[in-house]
Order: structure tokens, then C-alpha cells, then sequence
């Protein structure tokens, strides 16, 4: 997986940040999380082909995090888009995307609707599974959880070449399967491969408060974001307004024991995010700075 | 009056140019004039102050030329704007604007609906006069004219002294006022003052086939934006899309004797607007092409 960030701003573009959007990149497919103003500019800006666009996560109905939905979807058609595009996004969404859709759309859309406080499966497919959770904020907000599976297990070819196991069944073999030759004893599947890569996981906590409710979903992920829209001296706006301070960011990076931490969403009161990554590595070390076009792979 | 182009581009967004928008300065109140994706953020790139849009006109409803506006309304909001704030628009922008507020806006919007294939007057102010005019596109679409007044006379200071005319009657002169003594004869206003400025007008024909019928709307324009989203050579594309060549701008801004003409609107096909300017030229020598950030004064 591959973790691309495009927009990173709170609520108010500023020094040159856009609002909230990023883009997840699958075995070639790619995953667009919350779609603010612009987004469809800056995936042109960094080489993001839009016409890739498997499916789309909106967190909440914060216009910040929806309002460049319209003209991705738009210039899609304009482009000729064929195949349908899954929206998993608020109840509220699809009414408002579809007023304004007065012209002939090239593809089909399929809205999914969240379910309020619950956390849900919106995709499992043999590679991947994508599940919703309920976030603290102000409205019905939703993060969502990415998972590649690594369910392959891993072929040691002397073994196979000593077994005797036709090159046929190595897919089987990687699948988990024993192989039952025709004559003699059975070969087991544990006797020849090993276990594959562990699972990855990528959890995208969008706009929050400090909320250790959260934990159980983003549990030892390889990558988190989790927003920082505040500095910690900031708290009480933070508390206020249901967003994080940069600290509080950490800590839950630190309790949920995540390999890696990226802080987002700055207020447009920060020229430099800087400051709050100052903050946020003082409690867990292991944190990087949302950039427009900064990557991570994991 | 200065106006600066935000967005310049064709519907899809290409090469780092946004969609359509574009802010009018008139005494220091701004006026914008379609509000493309991303307009507030170039706005804050080119130092636009957005608290001080006094108007907004979307020439119609293809999204292009209005997506941008709800992030600007947002941000107005966030930023605590109060005074209201009018709209001069197609019918349908009101209903899907208003859809997407669910939050309170710190100030009040009011709708004007243009009316199909008529020529109003919007605004009509001492200094200003606005008016929107029907062109030919796909829907039903309109230009503005903005009209600044220099209806005041130039008072001629050595005259004023000579005829003995009071201090307090310089405005009444400006005016066009005569001055009647107490005693003697009435001296007539022409005795003294001498013609003011002509009238400064800028026009705005949005998006438009080739049409001869918006001369009478857009003569003698001192400064004119007339779309070029084809070069020549596309010509069938143009008229099929009912969109205008460079050469097909250049022509009407030739037989309306505009003194300036700013092409725009670019299809996404083109990396380098020269090409067009290049044809326009050719037609109509005081031909500049429009890019992000540009200026004219008027």
C-alpha cells in the first residue's frame, strides 16, 4: 500500500494547504479518503490518475472533507469513465452529489451509507478489507481501517523439488493446501511452505477529540493518521470544537502502539506544521507530518 | 477598476489551471465573477481578500463555473462575515446551495435568478451599473457588464474663482448644476466645469459559441473576456460544443471595437495558451490571454 496525501488542512485553506483529501494506492487501484476542494487539482499535480479511482471514503458531512467530490466526479464523466464508482460516505452525501448532477453521468455511482456509531465492513475481497468506526466529533463522523491481506503462504521450492509436487499445485500450496499424490502418503501443506507476511494496515482517524474509544480499531496499525488541528496550548479550542491537540495525536499513536504516526488537519491559525510536530514527537517519536504530495509506503 | 483572473481554464482543470473565476476591484469592493473549484484558495494565493466580495455572479450551471462557491461560502462563514451577501445566478444555484448548508451562516445570502435569453440590470448604484446579457451555450448562460460612472463634471478652479461661486457649490457643480447668485445672473454650468471621464465598462461573455448577437451588449468595451476554449483548427469542436475559437473571439471583439480583449477558458488538450493567443492575434492586435493571477486596470 501506498499512502499519498493531497490536502491537509483544517476547515479553512492557508498558506497554500487545501483542504482534507488523500489517496490510497492497492495493487494499482487506488482509494480516495475525504475529497475536499481542490483534491482533483492536486492528483493531477502529483501524477495521481484519477480515471484508477476504485471507491471513495467520505469521513463526515464537514464541507472541508466533501466539497471537491463533485468536480472529481464531474471531470470522471467528462473523461469518459465507464465503470462504477462505490461512495461509502454519510447518509446526507448522495442527495446533495446527485442535485447537482443535471447532465448525463458516463458511469454509474453507489452510495454506501455509514451507519452512526458502528463500525462496519465496506469491503472484504481476498486482498482487502475496509472497515468504517465511529470517531468523536461534533457530527456523525466515521475513520476507516485498511487492510491487505497477506493470507499467501510462502513455497520453499528445494522442499517441493524433494517432495516431488508438480508445478501445477504451487498455487494450492500457497493457498494453504495439503498435496495428496496419487500413490504414497500425503504431503502436508506445513512440511513445505511458511507462513506468508503479516497483514497491513493503514487507519485514517479524520476529524476527532481526544477519544481512547477509538483504540480497539486502530490497534497496532502499520500507519495511522489521526488529526492535529491543534497546538497543545490550543486545548481548549480543541476540546470545544471536538479536534485533537498535537499531543493528545501521540498519545493515542503511543496507547494504540501504531509502528507509525502522520498528523493532519492543521488550523489555518499555523503557518508551519512544524510547530505541532514538535509536540506530538516528544510523546511518540515514530511521527510524520501530513504534506500535500508526501508518500508513505507501508 | 482591476480585474484579475483566479481561473482560466476549460472545464476540466489542466497544467495547474483551475476552472473559471474571476474578482472585479471596483473602490476597493470586490466582485466575483463565477467562482470555479479552488477559487477561494487562489484567492488567498494572490492575496484577494475574500471578506470583501461585495457581489458573486455564476453565469451558469455547468459546475466549472460554480463548484468553487460553496467552500468560498463556507469560509466567509468560519471567518464570521455578517453582511449579506448577494448572488446573481441561474434559478437552480439557490437550491443546491442552500442544500449543502446545515451548519448557521454567521451572515444572510440573498438569490437573484437571471431570467432565460433577457438582458437585466442587477445593480444600479450611484457609481456602478451591472448588467447581464444573454450568450449561446448549451444551457441557458449569461455575460455581465460592469459599467463604472464617471458622471462628475471637472470643476475648472480658476472659472469657480473668477465668477466668485462659493465653496460649498464645487459638488453641485461637479454635478452639472447651475449656480444662481442672490444678486446678478445665473452662471451656467458649462461656464465653469468641462466633461468628466467617459464611463469605464468591462465585459464578461462566459461561456459561448460565435455570436454576432452579443455585440450590442458588449460594444466599445474598454476591457472584454470572451472564452477561446479551441484553437482554430478545432473548429468543429467548438461549434458542436457551442464554444468559441481564438480567431472566433478575436472577430467579435474586432466588430464590437473593444479597446482590450482577454481570451480564456482553455480545453484541457492545450499546455501552452500562446497557441491561441498567437490566432487571436492575428485578427485583433490588443489581444492578451488570460493566466492565473494576471491583472488589467480599466
Amino acid at each position: 500500500m501506498k499512502l499519498t496525501i493531497l490536502g491537509c488542512n483544517g476547515a479553512i485553506p492557508a498558506y497554500g494547504r487545501f483542504p482534507t483529501s488523500q489517496v490510497l494506492e492497492i495493487n494499482s487501484k487506488l482509494y480516495l479518503i475525504d475529497c475536499g476542494e481542490g483534491a482533483q487539482i492536486l492528483m493531477q499535480q502529483f501524477g495521481v490518475k484519477i480515471m484508477k479511482i476504485e471507491a471513495v471514503f467520505i469521513s463526515h458531512m464537514h464541507g472541508d472533507h466533501y466539497f471537491g467530490l463533485i468536480g472529481l466526479l464531474n471531470t470522471m464523466s467528462l473523461l469518459g469513465r465507464e465503470r462504477l464508482l462505490e461512495i461509502f460516505a454519510p447518509a446526507g452525501l448522495e442527495k446533495i452529489i446527485r442535485s447537482q448532477i443535471d447532465f448525463a453521468l458516463s458511469y454509474e455511482l453507489h452510495f454506501v451509507a455509514h451507519i452512526n456509531n458502528i463500525s462496519t465492513i465496506l469491503i472484504n475481497s481476498e486482498k482487502l478489507e475496509v472497515n468504517n468506526f465511529p470517531v468523536q466529533h461534533s457530527i456523525p463522523t466515521h475513520g476507516f481501517k485498511f487492510t491487505l491481506k497477506y493470507k499467501k503462504r510462502v513455497v520453499n521450492p528445494d522442499l517441493v523439488k524433494q517432495f516431488e509436487i508438480p508445478k501445477y499445485f504451487l498455487n494450492s500450496l500457497a493457498d494453504g493446501k495439503d498435496y495428496e499424490p496419487l500413490h504414497g502418503e500425503k504431503i502436508l501443506n506445513e512440511w513445505v511452505t511458511s507462513a506468508g507476511k503479516a497483514d497491513k494496515t493503514y487507519a485514517y482517524c479524520a476529524d476527532t477529540a481526544y477519544s481512547e474509544l477509538i483504540i480497539p480499531y486502530i490497534n497496532s496499525a502499520d500507519l495511522l493518521y489521526h488529526e492535529s488541528t491543534y497546538i497543545d496550548e490550543d486545548i481548549d479550542k480543541a476540546t470545544t470544537r471536538l479536534h485533537s491537540t498535537a499531543s493528545q495525536a501521540a498519545t493515542i499513536a503511543l496507547l494504540a502502539k501504531v509502528k507509525r504516526l502522520i498528523i493532519g488537519h492543521y488550523s489555518s491559525k499555523y503557518k508551519d506544521p512544524l510547530v505541532l510536530h514538535q509536540q506530538a514527537i516528544k510523546i511518540f517519536d515514530a511521527t510524520d507530518y501530513a504534506e500535500a504530495g508526501k508518500s508513505w509506503d507501508i
